[in-house]
């Protein structure tokens, strides 16, 4: 979950200068128009210590209006709250509608803290994040728009930031003991947070992880992320308001004058279509993503290939049978730009399977059937029988890939998609299944020459459609869905691996490989 | 909050005789009407042994067209199912868009007996619920609707039930050594219930809870509440559509011939028109609720009054001042008819409380300040501190009462307002608080003598407003709202008292009596 932000974003400064005036300033008229709207902004500042929450907070307090905007930081509870509900002084300090609260060391930071020094069990830990949950549903589905930075930092960089911090004077008083106990805990204060943003990261409510260590690509980052939830509320706001306003009139008794009704359709018209993909826009443009970071350039000699693939397809096939003795069955899912070679690289795993106990499951548009069910029931129903290895051409995730960005599915549909995905998951897991994730990246000029090679080799001709030369187009929108998927979906029980394709034997390799280690794991765990 | 499941609710024979054809010809219409609709409806029943899930189940068979309508039971997983997760034959068995699904002993059933049985501890209960609320939240969000049926039967009733069917040769075989050890561990299966319902009952996917004693009541009762539920959604879904049409004609560029609009609109008008409180009305009339079981004739004389509320009022001023000390709070909430006579029942409680160590808080309509923020934003703000007794004349209630009735708040908000007041609720008795929850009820006949009294009274006439007329006449719905209520937000934590208040010296005694034992368990308790 948290490998996106552990790549070492950066922003140059020249860069910087570049974006910040524009962020800055769509930022202060964007709170203009907040003041007549009607909901308030809640945003949630949680994460490592030493990435950049107090200074981002800070930062915002100058760049917006601070008479609409009020920051509150949480320490121990004073007597008089204390003597109320835990949050009885959450409530009293929510924005009303118009304005934005944000919140520092609020809901997430004791029950977090508590669990990490183990002085809650692992189930009173899911009873608090329950509470949140409930907390943050009752407010959002009342109209508050929710915006939870995660601020994180590798153990490494972690290290790096305390003790740069410490040699600098102005900035030493900011490190404590405290924060160097909590380093060395590093390990269970990822464990504790990343089943904090799977419990509590809901389509209504979803957390942003932020690599904290650069503080220029963290600021724009936050900057970029405020400003298109903002849009977006402000603009699902007007539509909601005006189909209310449009369904009153409806059933209101029909007026007889037609006249005004023209222009009143013509104003409508032009509020209601500002609520399009345009809102989700970002102001900051070029943020490196988990993709950018990728060493594309890794190959692997043939000679070298033939070898390990060889040993590896050994392997396989003994920890197969094994497997299948033990009931143990595996589920691995493909997904990848066009042409990243995934047929290429199932190939390889199947070859040496038997052919009684793998199925090959390729997803492409759903049938009558399955469009009139819920979007993982097609996915339900081909689970496989214990022993079994199902490999997924393409799979679930094709909710927040192909469909969040041809608009199959609206924002909300693919927002909440990554809670449903991850529940589904843990079900799978959590029945034994070992599930293995894989996404095939190629780069564009990689691509290029695929497609262009299979135009011209007669039997992969059928391959190439007009839709592969389209989807080229929304690379970008492709690679900021990849990014946003890993980071919410790439969990402990269920990680993804991101595989480097331009070199297809390099690309095959790592699949298989993957596929024993995981596999010889889950053989030896299991008596 | 199974008492309103527990009243011995009945239906004679012409009654049902009358009302029953109208209840199948309407399901049947309905039926088809759904066919053609783009959502499936998911009918889960679970409950108490012996209140008529199966038979009710084959009613509905009966009742309904079978070709539209799959039934499915559940016992212990065949092999092929215990290969896959637990949820695949739920999955597997999901009704598609226009299709009813009924499920019986399904996924409420294990953890309900697992718990009670003690094979599971309370957060892997918990857990299991969770599941269950995301299983049903992500069916529920992509449209499906979901009715779920709690069939209840008191301990007693439950009995004289499993006596009576063996006594039947044609049912004997129905009871089994089971359902006597699970009647004989009938309390556990009611706490066990109770969370159940409290974790699982949202907005989206409430729970019903329908008295099982009476087949003729039972049926009726279940019978309207699909009608209601299905009418509801086709309306929405209709409603839905229409206005994403409308949207799109919106954003399209503008159509130069506007000849064909003006016959659109006014199919539209129609259909949007369709979806108003008229959907929610009964097919079924008549049937009795929580408030027609009390008994509205108990009385006190006053000299029995006179002596035990000074009894009383005495030992209230002692248990105010050791709670004080031991920094209990008490949390007095009332809420009634109009002239049920609330206020003179607090004051009949505050005579006897130290003046520096309670507030009463009357709420009418929120402030400006107050609409700006979450409606429990203004209950959360009065929380008093710890030792003081806090009265709430009329509460948070107001949202599934008068907001409920007066169309304040949208279907959306008022149903899943139970869920978020029951969380309030035990955060509050979490903490500590003492909760009390008063029910003022008075028949119309009486309301009507009180309003005339007032209008003759100079000194009280100002208490009197139109409004107060116009709520009369929405008599039956405020009972029903009332029922709902208590139904659903009475629970073992927070239950509700119901005062019977035609007599207000023993509505007054009641209040106070129930205060004091409710303060003399706290402080009893705490040491």
């Amino acid at each position: 979950m948290f490998e996106t932000a552990e790549i070492g974003r950066k922003v140059s400064r020249e860069e910087y200068e570049a974006q910040e005036p524009n962020v800055r300033l769509r930022l202060l008229e964007l709170q203009q128009e907040l003041r007549s709207s009607d909901f308030p902004v809640i945003i949630v500042f949680a994460g490592v210590d030493g990435a950049g929450k107090g200074s981002t907070v800070n930062l915002l307090n100058e760049w917006m209006d601070p008479r609409w905007l009020v920051a509150h930081a949480y320490s121990e509870p004073s007597q008089e709250e204390a003597e109320r509900p835990e949050f009885w002084r959450y409530w009293r300090d929510l924005p009303p509608k118009g304005r934005i609260g944000i919140f520092l060391s609020a809901w997430y930071s004791r029950p977090v803290l508590d669990r990490v020094y183990g002085k809650i069990t692992s189930s009173q830990f899911d009873e608090k994040l329950e509470r949140i949950r409930a907390f943050e549903r009752a407010l959002a589905v009342n109209g508050a728009l929710i915006l939870k930075f995660w601020m994180h930092l590798g153990k490494d960089a972690q290290k790096k930031r305390l003790k740069s911090l410490e040699k600098d004077p102005l900035n030493a008083w900011q490190v404590t003991e405290t924060d160097w106990r909590h380093w060395r805990m590093y390990d269970d204060f990822v464990a504790a947070a990343e089943l904090t943003l799977m419990r509590t990261s809901t389509g209504r409510a979803p957390w942003h992880i932020v690599e904290g260590y650069d503080a220029r690509y963290r600021s724009l980052a936050i900057g970029d992320l405020i400003l298109q939830g903002i849009r977006k509320q402000i603009s699902d706001s007007v539509a909601k308001r005006q189909m209310a306003a449009q369904l009153a009139r409806d059933k209101a008794p029909k007026p007889v004058e037609e006249a005004p009704k023209g222009k009143r359709k013509k104003a409508e018209t032009k509020a209601a279509s500002t609520n399009t993909e345009q809102d989700l826009e970002s102001t900051v443009t070029g943020l490196p993503t988990i993709l950018s970071t990728l060493d594309m350039d890794q190959k692997l000699e043939r000679k070298d290939y033939k070898t390990s693939l060889k040993k590896y397809q050994g392997k396989l096939n003994l920890l197969h049978r094994q497997a299948a003795e033990k009931g143990i069955s595996a589920l691995m899912v493909f997904e990848g730009s066009d042409a990243a070679g995934k047929g290429g690289a199932i190939r390889r795993c199947t070859r040496a399977l038997d052919a009684r106990r793998y199925e090959v499951i390729p997803f492409a548009a759903p049938s009558d059937e399955e469009r009139a069910h819920h979007y993982l029931w097609r996915f339900w129903r081909h689970l496989g029988r214990a022993g079994r290895v199902t490999i997924f051409d393409r799979s679930w995730y094709g909710r927040v890939l192909v469909e969040r960005v041809e608009g199959f599915a609206s924002q909300d549909e693919w927002m909440r998609a990554y809670a449903e995905i991850n529940d589904f998951e843990a079900q799978l897991v959590e029945h034994g299944i070992v599930l293995l994730k894989y996404w095939l990246q190629i780069t564009p000029e990689e691509q290029l020459t695929r497609f262009k090679a299979r135009e011209e080799t007669p039997y992969k001709r059928w391959k190439l459609t007009d839709e592969d030369w389209r989807n080229r187009e929304k690379w970008p929108l492709y690679e900021s869905a990849v990014n946003d998927m890993v980071e919410r979906t790439s969990t402990r029980v269920a990680p993804w691996t991101l595989v480097e394709g331009n070199d297809k034997l390099f690309a095959r390799l790592k699949v298989i490989k993957t596929l024993v280690e995981r596999l010889e794991k889950a053989v030896k765990k299991k008596k």
